[in-house]
């Protein structure tokens, strides 16, 4: 049975050098596996601690196969590709297949990050990894540095933010499947621009979701907002570990990723005595040692804990950055935006000038939203640890209606919230269309299968918004027509104030990349002084 | 509002410099708190955060008193005293009353402790503090330095462990209440005898539990194995933290004792940046700051993780020590006992080698009863942070029988157990009659008055059995009989066997305390060789 190592994925199925696949499965609750090809089964040989392990020449790269336990036909739980959809057989995949042409591609500095996020679906009119691939020219001349993807993992149907997906080292089949991510990650990387994935190991997604069927994935310790918890320190854990370590190292080394952006880590419960967030970042770290490559890894955490980002050698997790969510709400609040549900915890410019100084907003006071002391300092860290934004899929997306800013601000304040991001001692991050005050919402879209399961996200997201929205109707996540209207649009870039936003966009960037003091992370120098009265920070 | 501080308890009722009573309590869920006294009912002023507080002539030491919270008359969770049980009305008692003789007491080195657990309802014919306080004699010449006192905060009824409690602050009514648990520290330390409170900080037992009623006392993120978990991190866990903090320090000040036996602390879930129970040892440090005097805080804790043992300054928990199950388990199947159960991850000599050799057997090795690997290394740590034990109350008192190790072993083998425990570069532990080997059982007993409960207890412990004995009948725990039966027989001190044991315990002892390589806690010049056929360390 393969180990893990750094330089190979081990589990599911991988070519080896011979072109032999090595079959990998893990399936504890179970004494026999079959390999079931298109017109025949081979058992696979049970290993300890619940493994089972094959090597054959009877499966090739693009052969469909699926796994027989306990007398079902079930989807690979490592599988690349699900040519099908979630429910249908894998398909095997040669990760080593492609010839990259970024051998003199070198990750840029965290503190020369300039992200965009984009969603693949909505992103372009095909909504494809293509898609993206066409429009980078644009993105270089508009100066960011870095795209970030919203996640690819398969996810059922082929609509959704991502946030769904079941099979967390598959690429979703309808942008194009693995070989046009390699593809796309290859053409950034000939253009200069650095790649960030979003990657969500805080739970599964509820459609398609097979693994309690192979072994202990869930645990019944804790709580997530979105069912079972991932275990990762109750029985079976060190295998469960193992999973999702082996998934980042995938993205990094197959895929040439250059950072990840790692959804909700506060969900992410572990009473370990080694946090698996600090174990991933410690393979991250072997794994750079291994390649001579850097890579970065940052956290969405919603907990103001300066333990996520501290380095792992002074017993922190080790993540590089973390995105500062607190930054967005007191930006909106001093921009005139509502103060209901999370913003009620904000007051205005006080409030920025926090977020300025500190990062965190709250850094140690009492919340009355949270009801309770809040927050760490943080003394001692860099600004390019923390990711800003004047909006995002989040903030936009989670609003009943998807307004973008240019809905609810006028022309002159998106262009205000946007400098308070980019002249920031942070790293600013923008989202797709913004740079042109795209007008179309961008709103929650799912696609499953399962009229239950449909009718529940419908009712969730109706209750998500008692907090928010009195009047109007929520448009329905499952409707087809709520993933084109979140389409952003091309045809409005060279148009009259479109136009100019986009010009003022391109020339604040190119502003912090060619002064100094715009892009100086080192906040141990600047000061911030409130005038409450004016509304403004000097 | 009094803040919470070190040197005098600020919730519940306490009486100040004037003699007057100050009264605080945490009601957030309401509007109104009245004070119900014999013949009327005071107003309480609202602060902020919940609290609602009042001073006032009308309540003196003595009186006894309710909370009226949305028009039901409760008891104050912060009681010190219920006289007619956890039900009814609490007592105002004056904590500083107490004429204490001992201030030339000085807490002992931990390294010279040896623990005598007991259990107080059990381990004199009366069951009271009273009982304990006329055997303190024996106990000096017997050799122990430190008695143990199984949890006395306030439990339903009159017969319990003690891990049923639900007013942490209250002393168990029918020992004796505050002031004779006060009078019982105060005769040990005339006698040179330390003090150890065994304290539940992981759950409030099912019956007389009135907390939900006032505040956000618990937190359905997590779940223990006894119910849910007491709230450290979410809303309003301020409150929550100082109750318990409060708590710590009360001990410590106002009962002088000397040390905390902390039960199950990997039972206590806390996501805060500073977890609550190094928050606990953070001000226990303060307090020995503003004191002079020295505190030892022992953790029960079954994660092999010296996280917990470290010391504040190295980000650890800070516990002075841990109690290590791991070694009892060694030990008993190396003298032979069964292997079912917890011991099945046990196999023998190599195993007590390991116990002697690191503390914890499992260090990072892969437990195949826990299904995962399991432990740190216990490298630098002192032997002296270990409490070892060849029985204890669960352990004799979780198996279905409750038969202590005189049931089970020949006299030489307990006698060689006792050695193993004595010669250790630990800190012993002795349970109540170990010394002359007590032939009778200690067996799981309650005296809830709810049937239901009753049924679900008895219920409850004859599934826990599945593992250990597949015949026999279970004893029920409401019975009173199963209470008489666990006292331990004064009666046989100097009667044959009995005697001879006692003599050898007190020699044993005697023994470690003036041979230095006995007590010699320093692990670092210790070597232990197995021979596995002689089944012998050398």
């Amino acid at each position: 049975m393969a180990k893990q190592n750094i330089i190979n994925r081990t589990i599911g199925v991988n070519f080896n050098n011979l072109g032999l696949a090595d079959v990998l499965v893990w399936a504890p609750f179970t004494d026999k596996v079959l390999l079931k090809l298109a017109d025949e089964e081979l058992a696979i040989i049970k290993q300890e601690h619940g493994y089972f392990s094959l090597t054959t020449n009877k499966l090739k790269p693009g052969d469909q196969y699926q796994f027989v336990v306990n007398g079902k036909s079930l989807p690979d739980p490592a599988s690349l590709l699900q040519p099908g959809g979630v429910h249908g057989p894998s398909a095997a995949f040669d990760l080593k297949a492609f010839a990259w042409t970024d051998a003199d591609w070198q990750n840029i500095p965290l503190s020369n990050y300039i992200f965009y996020e984009l969603h693949s679906g909505t992103f372009s009119a095909d909504g494809t990894f293509k898609g993206i691939e066409d429009k980078l020219d644009y993105l270089v001349d508009l100066g960011i540095t870095a795209i970030e993807i919203m996640p690819v993992s398969q996810f059922p149907g082929s609509r959704n933010w991502g946030y769904d997906g079941v099979f967390p080292f598959a690429v979703q089949n309808s942008y194009g499947g693995p070989a046009a991510l390699q593809h796309l990650v290859n053409a950034c990387h000939q253009r200069g621009l650095a790649v960030v994935l979003d990657v969500v190991y805080n739970h599964l997604g509820p459609e398609g979701n097979y693994f309690g069927q192979y072994g202990h994935y869930f645990t019944d310790k804790y709580h997530t907002p979105w069912g079972s918890a991932i275990n990762f320190d109750d029985a079976g854990c060190d295998e469960v570990r193992r999973y999702f370590i082996e998934n980042v190292l995938m993205w990094f080394r197959d895929f040439h990723v250059d950072a990840l952006r790692m959804d909700a880590v506060h969900a992410i419960r572990d009473f370990s005595p080694n946090h698996i967030l600090r174990e991933i970042n410690q393979h991250v770290a072997k794994l750079t040692q291994e390649t001579g490559r850097t890579h970065y890894v940052i956290a969405e955490c919603d907990l103001n804990d300066t333990r996520y980002i501290n380095p792992l050698q002074k017993d922190g997790y080790g993540f590089d950055g973390q995105w500062i969510d607190e930054f967005h709400h007191a930006l909106r609040v001093t921009a005139g935006g509502e103060r209901n549900g999370y913003y009620s915890d904000f007051n205005g410019i006080a409030d920025l000038a926090e977020a300025y100084q500190n990062g965190y907003v709250y850094h140690g006071q009492y919340s009355n939203q949270r009801q309770k002391t809040f927050g760490t300092t943080t003394e001692g860290i860099n600004g390019r640890q923390f990711v800003v934004f004047s909006q995002n899929h989040d903030q936009v997306g989670n609003r009943m209606l998807g307004e973008r800013s240019s809905r609810l601000f006028s022309f002159e304040m998106q262009k205000l919230m946007t400098g308070a991001v980019m002249i920031s001692p942070f790293l600013p991050m923008l989202f797709m269309g913004e740079e042109w005050s795209e007008p179309n919402p961008f709103q929650f879209f799912v696609s499953h299968s399962q009229e239950e399961l449909i009718e529940a996200v419908r009712k969730g997201r109706k209750a998500e918004f008692a907090d928010f929205h009195a009047e109007g109707k929520a448009p329905d996540p499952q409707d087809q027509s709520t993933f084109e209207n979140s389409k952003i649009s091309w045809g409005l870039l060279d148009k009259g104030q479109h136009k100019v936003m986009r010009e003022y966009y391109k020339n604040l960037i190119r502003l912090r990349k060619s002064q100094p003091a715009f892009k100086n992370t080192n906040r141990e120098n600047m000061s911030v002084l409130v005038n409450e009265a004016s509304n403004t920070l000097t």
